[in-house]
């Protein structure tokens, strides 16, 4: 790059300079109102969410690339409204930004939310760019969804399976790798457990940089739930984690659950670089793989398995009572009770 | 206040502990999904607008209130979904905080929030809480609008009359005698003119804390354009300013316009205060008044003017070509070009 492109700082080209070259990345009916317009389909709803991510707390300027904080923002975002089966329709984008932001980072950043948003035809369809201390962005989402397709996370009932897509970790363990490159490098030779393959380090990282919404099994969900009797879903996202996600379907619906310790689908480039209890910890606690969890009931959920192959699995199911039992089929390790305590308090001292 | 409620900071309760305070904000259907759900009418468009509001930069957390943040947040954002000539339907909070804000500061922004949403029955439906070294407010608000009766920038044609309604200059005003109390205190004894009522001082500082979104504007609009020949509306807020406004949109239409100078309606207030250039620069440049300014053929606009009284009035009209000229038909000033760069430019050093 241009050495005099990349040191060009946002006070030098101020708002107004700064919009005109990121409304590239917006469709050019949409800019310049006050507010965009957007259609839903005859008898759909309208799903919002938003998410806001501050430098130093959810990404670093300094370490995440703009294009990577662009892709997770948007990512994360789609997943929400994947999480509540909807289908995107656009999304807004509020920017605090420090005049001292390197322009091009900006422009990463941009082109990083557009990569991930392409993949599902969603285009930006407003924003805010303010001045800030801290680099800020705030970011909403908006779908669409049919009524009797919401997934909430009230609907769970007993005897639900509880269904997860993907594997679950891998985006922590790819944060901790990226924040600790000594990790799994073996460095001390004293521990040959605990290498980790430079493939597997990079599929990993990867998991981090680039986690997708799981927008795509959707229809494949609805295919099936066609095919019985009709009934409603209940799920959300694992965005903060496994454990996280069906503790909080238990609570909303007003149920428990057993979660079997060895149905997890952990990431294979575990296998040979954590323990059995460090991989746990990364796929209940990890947070931010975006994968869908899903209540179901038995046949639609061996269905849907079916239907994935290795892209999902049954990991448990609700139960009466409150608790979420942590179980192990093998009996190697007690019964353990999981509950939000264990998650991340973004406050405490 | 309780001391001890009021020494409560964020970081002593958490994002959790947060959550359950503020819980009583929102309807309690909408609470705990990954996002919400909304309704737009049939044939209804929706309408998405966003802002982000920054302490230090657009409030400040020690001379604002909490409640004055949370209404002028709510009121900046609904402004702009009238100015679509939209209906609200819900806003998204997403909120930065440090773990040393007060808990009470936090509660007051939200019962800010709610008192002005709840003048326009709308409600909160979602959002989202981080730790951030910088109080943030990221505000996106949903409308809807019948497609036929969206307001945009670009439509204004040569011969439209500009309509403004209320008053300009009264928030900007009203601000600047917080942030300097000694103005218009006449303490030197020097100048009997610069003397500012103690009456009118509270109603500019209450213009600028207690701002309102023209909604109630819309009906009358739509009445008036009902009863002559279907045609699109131009317009937008005044929340950059007057000036900023028929700049705006004038570019977006390919149009020019005059603007007369005596014509433009400022707060009585300003009569002992103010100079005439003191008083007119608040007006045109101040800004966040929000305000609408519209373009609309001369029978509707002066039907318009008549119906609201001295609640609208008519400032100038779009001509050929692209200036915006400021005129006097007292003859006592020259001709003045505006544009943009006489506005705030946020990133400047």
């Amino acid at each position: 790059m241009n050495s005099e492109l990349s040191s060009l700082q946002v006070q030098d080209i101020g708002e107004q300079g700064l919009l005109a070259r990121l409304q590239r990345f917006c469709p050019p009916e949409i800019i310049g109102d006050d507010g965009a317009v957007l259609s839903t389909e005859p008898g759909q709803s309208l799903v919002v969410t938003t998410d806001v991510l501050v430098d130093g707390v959810h990404f670093s300027e300094i370490t995440t690339s703009g294009e990577d904080a662009g892709w997770r923002a948007v990512a994360a975002n789609l997943s929400d409204i994947a999480a509540m089966g909807a289908t995107p329709l656009g999304i807004t984008v509020g920017l605090g930004l420090p005049g001292e932001v390197a322009v091009s980072w900006v422009e990463e950043l941009y082109q990083g939310m557009t990569q991930c948003l392409q993949k599902y035809n969603t285009p930006i369809v407003g924003g805010d760019i303010v001045r800030s201390p801290t680099t800020t962005i705030a970011i909403s989402a908006f779908g669409q969804v049919d009524p009797l397709r919401i997934i909430r996370r009230t609907k769970a009932k007993v005897g639900d399976m509880i269904v997860v897509t993907g594997v679950h970790g891998a985006c922590a363990a790819g944060l901790q790798l990226l924040l600790h490159p000594e990790l799994g490098q073996n460095l001390s030779d004293s521990d040959s457990e605990a290498l980790l393959l430079s493939a597997d380090r990079t599929v990993l990282i990867h998991a981090h940089q680039r986690p997708k919404p799981r927008l795509d099994v959707l229809p494949i969900l609805w295919e099936i739930l066609d095919s019985y009797t009709p009934h409603s879903v209940a799920g959300m996202d694992s965005s903060d984690g496994l454990a996280d996600a069906v503790v909080q379907i238990c609570r909303a619906s007003g149920v428990g659950a057993v979660i079997e310790r060895t149905q997890i689908p952990l990431p294979k480039q575990f296998n040979h670089w954590l323990t059995q209890e460090q991989a746990l910890e990364y796929a209940l606690y990890g947070g931010e793989d975006f994968e869908l969890v899903l209540c179901l009931p038995k046949e639609q959920a061996y269905a849907f398995v079916q239907q994935l192959g290795e892209g999902a699995a049954i990991v448990g199911k609700m139960t009466d009572g409150s608790t979420v039992i942590l179980h192990d089929q093998t009996e190697e390790y007690p019964d353990q009770v999981l509950n939000l305590d264990r998650g991340f308090q973004h406050f405490s001292h």
